[in-house]
């Protein structure tokens, strides 16, 4: 026992990273990974098992959940955003530094990445047994299992406002939970509550597109479902629809943090600056007056000598 | 980042309002804008899918956990009623002033009107995709996404009392949820569980008529599927059944809040009251004791001295 | 508003009722209530659309969000048992005195019995459209709305061990989450546990014969059924099967506490009673050495002097 | 009642263990059984009612609330592994003795033998009742209600892998959630959040094999359905299959502990390290400083004197 504990205290030593971005960056990473490993994997169960092991609701299920294993895995260390647009609404808003930003979107995409990597490995011979194996088209395809195509019936400019309205209803349900000056929810229960947030989306915005509303989450997967046998399709498909999920987001954030601040983010934390303000103007005044009354005081004590 | 604060702290003193009546009338407003938003997009998911992506399952778990977020986001501000019969209770029994009432129920009519809205506009492709659109009744009519419409066997008598009857048990659970002499739950967990409530309402009576149990749920969506394409017959149907969600929740509100008081409220309430009361006599004994224990005491002092 | 409070406050005080025992029975027949009516519902809701609005899984989380429900409602006050089965295990172990047994057992059959009948009421038109209104048997029966009924493939004896079983189990997982010295939960979460266990059982040991495993919920609306149309077959079905989930599950009461505490509740128990005994035998062993030690500082305070 | 509480304590002393690894084993097994019969109950429930009170989702959910309802019952005295791979991860870091993981192996799988026995004789009628009793193989087989068997499309490599993945990732998220030096969530939620994992796993990662990733959950009831009629073709099956969920959940063990460890553990835990050694030198500097001033302040005073 005494040996095995020296050993892992060396083990320790040894792989400990010092830098804090780098290891916020590799935690991000980690809960991306979690993220989609568990939300693609509910898609695959369901398309692969042609129904019977799974619905749009297991993958719903899945995917809220997920998202909360995801925070709870790396929000510690690095707040668990797991999604781009979100580190981009908390830049905007400047609770985080704009230098997070990149590096936190190029781990979270290699986390999604690894996480499709995963699930094609742990589906590979159910992907071969299936008759759409490979398909990008069809009513047995398979491309979807990764990244998000829009549904027939969906024109660009509604997939545009697909993902601005999904993206948005997700970040002022965020920014209400982790305000702090509103916090409605006990410590410890954001990622319970940012998983609710996802499976709700799901729920009720999952029909045009399959609910990307993560540009990390989308392009990390097309990426490797490209590299894996679907080809160059998963970027050309409806003239490059790849791009919607992509950048679309991003638009979604800036309208949540706008929606959400002029409706109630500015009046709370408005309020808890006046208050603060009424109470150093009331101290400021309780000084002068004790200041006045030592003068006083000091009078008295005079007097009184 | 220092010019990008200060420009947000300028933009924060600019929006700020400072009246409170209107900042809780906001609040409220996108409380409820999110609890229509997540419910009714919820059920156009299911219908216009044809039951793909969603089933009346789905649809309870979507009003429950949007009733939760819509809670979230404006209960430290407003209490979180997201429903003017919910408020009706509370001016009821004293916990909140009348006056706010008529502008609750306003503001949370906005908030599911553009709730409504906002469905519209990311189902709008889907919508006009969809074999019934802009039906009014048969089996693939679209006007259930955002109103509430009875089910064929429905008298207009039994309507009265389901929604009664649905309303009633809201309030009986949402009284026990936040009463302050009973307080069952720990604090910060009431949103989730009148999530609940909402979603066990919808598990057991939604046959009927969709259960809206909430006036401004089901007024603002209407108003706005009338402007939107479904034309005045979503006021004539049934012969003004818009009436019955419209009006009887109130009732329902009435009676719930009657048994809940007479069944619990008066009496916690009361053993509180009575233990008070007993520990302010004792107070009052024990401070004459002293009273004249003191008395004695000087006594025994004079006799010494 | 004065006007409004003083009229409240005179309300309450005529309405108080000061015997505990009478307060806890009312507390523990709303609780029944909404536990019964919520549960009955579901199965109405899923039996009487055909299965449009509802399935198995459905009631499970009716019945399992009800208990929790039932449970806040009137925890406080009562405990919150809503199950003369869960009553008798509290009175087997001490916890409870039997002569609150009967008393509870009766409101909770009270409560049960107007559970069902809100729901008659709720879903009266629904029942008479329904092709199987009233029928006890075939595939269209309706009283297994109110009552539980074996299944076909169920024999008298396994129906027997089913109802032990079940009850058994939830005994057990109560027992847990209540037990003083094992508390594994936060203050305030048993009744959403309590919960999950209802469901829970719901989705394993539902099939044989409805998972009734709680004399008030089955015998209640049993009555009522009988009352309200269904007649006197409720009784004679199967030979006198309402015996089974009257009388059974308490005999599946005697069988969980008994596992509980062989394998967990003794141990836990007895490591705090010793634990107590060892500190007492401490601080016996102190103070006798602080009086020999004061023996000693008053010698050597004489010597001293 | 005094004769009662007599007898009840005579009775705890009688039976009160007192050896704490045996303790701990007896909780395991409970808590393993309570985990192995509501989980094989759901898949019974499932499978012998052909679909109509189940589905996989519902054994999903079985899955996961039993596992948490499980750890509920035994985790304040055992920790609540109820599962090997946890135990042999747990002692892999050093945070349990190598000596616990015979005995809790050998009790877990005891439990999972006896929880498959109790829905064995719950569903006994129910069994011969169903067309394909005691089947291996063909659309109604049953005797995947104990064990878990591949799907046609696994080869034995994808399987291996299929349980690798599958423990590391309940191994990630388990230490997750109980890493002293992340601690995510609020003390007494981590059994929900337990079941939560398995839940989630059982929606993404259910399709190939029946997601065991528990060695004493499948191989307890694969013995239990051995004995009971199904006899030795459970382990003949695929030659061996058995030795697959039996040993391959060890490896993910390792996998996933050592996944953690390098991309988030080390880090987290090395950072409390290296502050406890900051806090520690700066006392130590402190110290020195006062002894360096107390010297001077006695040179002070002397100079006073």
């Amino acid at each position: 026992m005494g040996v095995h504990k020296v050993y892992l205290e060396k083990l320790a030593l040894f792989f400990q990273i010092r830098n804090l971005l780098f290891r916020q960056a590799l935690a991000e990473c980690l809960g991306t990974l979690i993220l989609v490993m568990f939300g693609t994997g509910a898609v695959a169960q369901q398309v692969l098992s042609g129904g019977t092991h799974g619905m749009f609701l297991t993958v719903n299920f899945a995917f809220g959940f997920a998202a909360t294993l995801g925070i709870l895995v790396c929000g510690q260390i690095s707040g668990g955003h797991l999604n781009p647009a979100v580190t981009f609404a908390l830049c905007l808003l400047g609770r985080e530094r704009w230098r997070k930003f990149p590096t936190f979107f190029l781990f979270q995409t290699i986390g999604a990445f690894f996480g499709a990597a995963i699930i094609f490995g742990m589906y590979y011979d159910a992907l071969w047994d299936f008759p759409g194996c490979f398909n990008m088209t069809g009513t047995s395809e398979t491309a979807s299992i990764f990244a998000t195509y829009p549904g027939k019936h969906l024109t660009i400019v509604n997939g545009f406002f697909d993902q601005v309205i999904g993206t948005a209803a997700l970040i002022v349900c965020i920014l209400a939970i982790v305000d702090p000056y509103n916090n409605p929810i006990p410590q410890g229960l954001e990622a319970f509550t940012v998983g609710f947030v996802v499976l709700v989306i799901g729920l009720s915005m999952g029909f045009n597109s399959g609910y990307a509303v993560n540009p990390a989450r989308d392009f990390g997967p097309r990426v490797f479902s490209a590299m894996a046998g679907w080809g160059g399709d998963v970027f050309t498909f409806r003239n490059g629809w790849f791009l919607v999920p992509l950048c679309v987001p991003f638009i979604g954030s800036v309208v949540g943090v706008m929606v959400y601040q002029l409706m109630v983010g500015f009046h709370v934390e408005g309020e808890v600056r006046d208050r603060k303000a009424a109470a150093q103007e009331k101290e400021r005044v309780r000084l002068t007056n004790v200041t006045t009354n030592n003068d006083h005081s000091k009078e008295n004590n005079k007097e009184m000598q």
